[in-house]
């Protein structure tokens, strides 16, 4: 996978490529990345790329032309029709399932903005993606262009060791993490679970289930997915809706 | 307001801090931050902050020692009952209406896990919220961190000047932005809508509120706030839902 960021920070962006998975998955020629600050495409001699809304009103505008040459630049040199992913509040809310499509794609292309709006035609003519990565006010798209690329970097091919690997996914199996507990036995006082340290293998598995069930019906029964649960899940379940 | 960031990896979350509004904001003094790796609280002589988890199964856990005696430190050097918030996919899910809330804060600290679990006695004991910045996975707590960083601090008095200010924030308002245009009024053959060329406000505001209300409804209904549309507002509603 190749990856192109646009942007007019790309010392803010490169120092996270600089880091833990994405520089390991990096030196390691899992994927490439190239960063490009759009303001070198401009064509005015003041190397302008934003300017005053038409229509009047406060904010600039990003203008069409640094970002599409840039683009077609970008297109030209790795010869793919890549996603080009625009990071915008109006866009779709980011979720796991989406980062398991881009991370099959050869060639993504991230446009960030900065304080700006984009001008529409960009949207319209340009991007093959909206995304938010959620309902908040970012100052510009650079943190979401990169909480994009972690995610999907992580899922790329032979990136994740075992060392690293997380314990399962929240977002992947519908159920929220069970508690984890490690050494002190006693933490000031702070107990682990007896079960835990029981030896009991069936026990514990049963324990944490029950724990993890217990975790998204208080906190996000949204995620459930009936269709994973077991008989045993199920009935844990009704128990849960009975005692809240 | 203080901000502490807990994190393994403090020269990543360190230049998203050196740049754009959140340099200027500390520059300008409008709040001060600093970064703690938790590995220097570590009283193992290996500066161990990870162990396996009781009951078996794969990853690490990240042990209470360091943690605790982190956040026990800074809580006595600012002399302040902070927020101490743990970034983690089982936290409740980020929003704008949550960013309003920690701006009003006087200290934040954030704990940053990578790769690893919690041990549950730091969520259960320690900490004050858990936060997920949305429905994926990352490989750690810090890119969530910071931007929920960014978020908040461009609500603190001053931080943003008029020439950064965003046009209306989409979860402010319920409503998704209308599009922006600038120049040139034809780009390539596609160009700029007539009305906002034509110098009348009154269509202009009438157009930028009817494609504000058209692009909620094609993308996000489910932010809408009917207590906030007009009456003529709540009459292209029902032309739109006659229409799709």
């Amino acid at each position: 996978m190749h990856i192109d960021v646009l942007t007019l920070f790309p010392e803010l962006v490169s120092s996270v490529f600089n880091h833990s998975i994405l520089k390991k998955a990096n030196d390691k020629a899992k994927y490439s990345y190239n960063l490009v600050n759009f303001r070198d495409y401009t064509e005015n001699k003041h190397s302008k790329v934003d300017d005053y809304p038409y229509g009047g009103g406060a904010g600039m505008v990003l203008t069409p032309q640094p970002i599409f040459d840039a683009v077609d630049d970008l297109k030209e040199k790795q010869s793919t029709k890549p996603r080009v992913i625009l990071m915008c509040p109006q866009g779709a809310t980011y979720n796991q399932n989406k980062a398991e499509e881009l991370a099959k794609e050869d060639h993504l292309v991230f446009i960030c903005g900065h304080y700006e709006g984009y001008d529409e035609r960009i949207r319209e003519h340009l991007v093959t993606d909206e995304i938010s990565i959620g309902d908040y006010v970012l100052t510009g798209g650079e943190l979401g262009a990169m909480v994009v690329i972690d995610s999907v970097v992580r899922l790329l091919p032979e990136v994740l060791g075992n060392e690293d690997s997380a314990p399962k996914d929240s977002f992947s199996t519908g159920l929220l993490e069970h508690p984890h507990y490690t050494r002190p036995a006693d933490f000031r006082g702070m107990k682990v679970p007896d079960v835990l340290l029981s030896g009991n293998h069936a026990k514990i598995e049963a324990w944490r289930r029950k724990e993890s069930l217990k975790r998204t019906y208080e906190r996000r029964k949204d995620l459930i997915d009936a269709d994973l649960l077991s008989k045993n899940d199920l009935k844990i379940w009704e128990e849960l809706k009975n005692n809240y």
